[in-house]
């Protein structure tokens, strides 16, 4: 019992709580028996969930009382201060008291993350913690981040990013030189911001694996393994690939729905459209987690069903078992980017 | 014949030059009879793609000789210093002229605006020109600015880009009140910077028919007709679009040559993946507006094939026929947003 490894799942947080959380919790569990959970919330909603579970499961389960719940709209700062009490606090504490080795939470991104970074605090030589997400791409996947902790960046911090974000593609992905790319709108020395040109001139000079500018149409293109951009961009182009896929989804249900010809066409060709949903389900890739903390703490989808929480589930036990945020400490103080400069 | 509408083809820009500007032209010319077209560029290269057509075609066509053309990685400012007989600087001093009424060209973008820049000039009251284009979307398209033209942009220069856009749009695509959106990472007051805050605010005092911040989700929702913002964001969202849909579309391919089963079915299907792919056809989406000069130039795509270079000349036809610049002119004298601030 104890190389238990015990997640703190964050029973409150997402459109679905705490049913989806809950049932993706034990749905791990069910798979890892190393693994043991505190659910974090209200009991008076999470005890039913538990009922009718067999006792072996239920023996590895514990409920951790929580009283309020930040809602997703909620301005960062104002949980911060008036809600210590709230499920994502709670977890993100338990982890910060060595109760629990990762925190996972559907809940409120901007709340988690500015909770994150006051309770767990960062690595040293972080400057900023950042979110990073696997997106799907041609021959398997990329890495981006910053995917929105941070609208504006220095060139130091693009750099910590990369650095970050190669050791998770190192750790998650299991590869030995990740391939960077740093997002621009052309491939050119010439293009971009001044702070993208500092940063292009630093990874160049670095060990890092870094192969230049990339553009927008590479993130899916599978020429780099890691996508470094400020949280602004990041997140505008993961909502814009999200966007796209939701309009050719419709788009194709639209057309299929045409005439009865189109629905006799699609029905045949049903396998088809399954293995091809299957290929880019989004639900596989649920899971960003927060780097640069003294910690592990994933953010999964707030829409996210039992499949995809338990993706972002099982993203915290990889990042656990391999020692992401040692790792980064360890990689960071190899590093000798250039002081802040702007 | 003092009626006919002239453009300026530049024949020598893109990747299948002069072979597409000249068929495309060609094949506008045949749809539309009070066109005329001048094709700029090498006469011994651009002649023999006129043999073998009709008399009647011909008296509408002129080569005009240009003895240089922009490489498609050309720095612009190399580009607008020592190519001053370049094949789209002659077609842009041709509008200039008044010998021709627009001006087409699917050449290195960078070149080519910094050129219609010099050349045509900015209208009164418009501080930076800017990119636009349609996006397919649900329910229609999207028409997003800017698309890489001002990498980084004043609260004031966002609005302006607001202004233009809402003119496209009504010209256009014959919207009386066209939705606009700001582009940010939330869609609450609170996000983004203080450029986009104030942009935000200015938008909401003025006239437009401005519904607040966007996501990227929202570029193809249908939630509004217009997105606004800056260069470097619009750009990278754009090639994330096309990205994610080349990305989908191996993903078809790829499952689609699994196996003979596989293929049966896509065979037994093909009725439905072709009026699909019609649906979000990107050549039905070629070119960009270069908005806010004293005059018309279009952007094509520089992979454009016929059809696609067809509909960047298409775009350009209407923008005369409506007299895109004079109207923008005009709404752009009727507003007041504050002075540059920043």
């Amino acid at each position: 019992m104890s190389q238990a490894l015990t997640l703190a799942i964050d029973a409150m947080g997402g459109d679905s709580a705490p049913a989806v959380p809950v049932s993706a919790a034990l749905a791990v569990l069910r798979r890892q028996p190393e693994l043991e959970a505190i659910l974090v919330g209200l009991p008076d909603e999470i005890a039913p969930l538990l009922e009718n579970r067999s006792e072996r499961l239920r023996a590895r389960v514990s409920i951790q009382p929580a009283s309020q719940v930040v809602a997703m709209d909620e301005p960062p700062g104002d949980a911060l201060r008036r809600k210590k009490d709230s499920s994502m606090r709670v977890a993100i504490d338990l982890v910060h008291q060595g109760r629990a080795h990762a925190c996972v939470s559907a809940g409120n991104t901007g709340a988690l993350m500015a909770t994150a970074k006051f309770v767990l605090k960062t690595l040293p030589g972080v400057d900023r913690p950042a979110i990073i997400s696997a997106i799907p791409a041609l021959g398997g996947q990329t890495l981006m981040l910053d995917l929105g902790a941070n609208s504006v960046c220095t060139a130091r911090q693009l750099c910590e990013f990369a650095v970050m974000g190669s050791v998770v593609a190192c750790d998650l992905h299991g590869l030995s030189r990740p391939r960077i790319g740093l997002l621009n709108i052309g491939t050119e020395d010439i293009k971009g911001s001044s702070t993208l040109k500092r940063a292009h001139q630093w990874l160049r000079d670095s060990e890092l694996n870094y192969l230049g500018f990339v553009e927008g149409t590479d993130i899916m293109s599978g020429r780099v393994d890691l996508v470094v951009t400020d949280g602004f961009t990041g997140n505008v182009a993961l909502k814009t690939i999200e966007g796209t896929a939701r309009m050719l989804a419709q788009v194709t249900r639209e057309e299929i729905r045409r005439n009865i010809l189109s629905r006799c066409m699609a029905l045949g060709a049903a396998p088809l459209f399954r293995s091809l949903a299957a290929r880019v389900d989004p639900r596989r890739y649920n899971g960003a987690s927060f780097v640069g903390l003294k910690g592990i703490v994933i953010k999964s989808h707030g829409g996210a069903d039992e499949t995809a929480f338990a993706t972002a589930i099982d993203t915290a036990v990889l990042e656990l078992k391999k020692g992401v945020p040692t790792d980064i400490g360890r990689v960071m103080a190899e590093q000798s980017f250039p002081e802040h400069s702007e």
